[in-house]
């Protein structure tokens, strides 16, 4: 087993040395993640510049890679050439907040396992449900061991192509935990806004902001499966077409129009 | 109708204009859009910085504005407040290259159409299946004329919540397009490949190269529709559910792995 570990906090976070140790349990393990960064930053491929890649030691002593791409770049890099043996599994995060519902295509951690998929790898997307104030230090263990038997059941019963993983963990202690669900993709609410502000040579700029997004807590969904405690696992697939409308739109009278 | 135009091509892009200029025979029309090219960008929202935004002019002496944030960022900008008056519907493009298969995570032109589905908006991202080799100028006008056919029908008939259209147009005569298929997104084949190079100071980096992506012209599919010579219709979904996997996975026994 050859597993490639990344991100999109950037190669120093936590949350990835705490997945990189349990995934050791499981094979052979290389880290190629990103030098910095790139939460929301969606599904990017770096074409008009030149990569960069460099090594690293973590705070375990073991060593690293880390280049100047998005995860998605990291992704494509490290199993399209940068590391000689190929892989068996790509396992990305763990990110510290949820990657729920709509949050999918927008989220680092999330793309960096489509990108695998699309390569024809299979591929895990980690995220822990840490509450949104926290002060720093996140205990990323629990969410890591349910990675590791998550990745071992993957290795086992295999996923169909052009499918990953979208894990997301509860922030509770292990024994709170009530298990895993497989779940669907939930509904986010976002609560999207912008702030217009003027700068002191009295040009305008806007702020995102809004409070943190939502979501509708429905049974069988990621985010129901997080609110009643569970281990959330929702199989993505990379085939976004929307079957049910074909018949509908197929019918539209174009003459008309 | 208030119709806001985005691309991610930047403002200033042909394909912007021809867009623009076909949608004003269906309503009052905006353009939020890039300062720059956001090719291959994902779906991006800037959190850690304020956009700016400013009003230029476009080649026909009509009024745009334009801001430094990703296509999505224009869309969730422009319909958050920017603007005061609510938009009926959103249209990304004309980009100049297709959006077909696994593409549409990636695109910016369709990402900025996810983000007004998001949003609640309907939403169309339209796209031309220019040659690869073309040498500058391309006409919009074919593409232009569907668009404006599609966003009629787009009105009249209604999308479901959390769907939009992704459009590609075959860069052909009017007289030899066979008209419009509703499609399922196809199978991109991608060629990734990296040339590690040194720099004059000994240091390696990387290029991303390879071939044109390919596709299987399955009947049926976008990439099907495109390669017979018909405009292409996906309606695209924002849950990414693999439903037929749920059960499989279910079956799975966590307690050996």
């Amino acid at each position: 087993m050859h597993i490639l570990i990344t991100n999109d906090d950037g190669v120093l976070a936590p949350g990835l040395l705490a997945l990189a140790q349990a995934m050791r349990q499981l094979g052979t393990t290389d880290i190629l993640a990103p030098d910095h960064n790139w939460s929301a930053s969606g599904h990017v491929r770096t074409l008009d510049r030149p990569l960069r890649a460099r090594e690293i030691k973590l705070e375990d002593g073991s060593t690293a890679w880390t280049c100047d791409g998005a995860p998605s770049d990291c992704v494509a890099l490290a199993t399209c050439g940068f590391f000689s043996e190929k892989f068996d599994l790509v396992v990305s995060g763990i990110n510290p907040n949820a990657n729920l519902g709509h949050d999918v295509t927008y989220s680092g951690t999330v793309t960096a396992a489509m990108e695998a998929a699309i390569i024809g790898i299979p591929a895990i997307a980690v995220s822990l449900d840490a509450p949104e104030n926290h002060l720093g230090f996140l205990d990323y263990n629990v969410a890591a061991q349910y990675a590791l038997k998550i990745a071992r059941a993957t290795v086992k019963y295999g996923l169909a192509a052009n499918v990953l993983l979208n894990v997301n963990v509860p922030y509770l202690p292990a024994d709170q935990i009530k298990g895993i669900q497989i779940t669907r993709q939930g509904l986010r609410v976002y609560h999207n806004q912008f702030d217009r502000r003027i700068d002191p040579r009295g040009r305008p700029y806007y702020w995102t902001f809004g409070e943190v997004p939502g979501g509708i807590a429905e049974r069988g969904s990621d985010i129901g499966a997080l609110a009643d405690g569970y281990v959330s696992v929702t199989p993505i697939q990379l085939d976004l077409t929307a079957y049910t409308m074909i018949p509908d739109i197929s019918a539209w009278k174009w003459q008309e129009s």
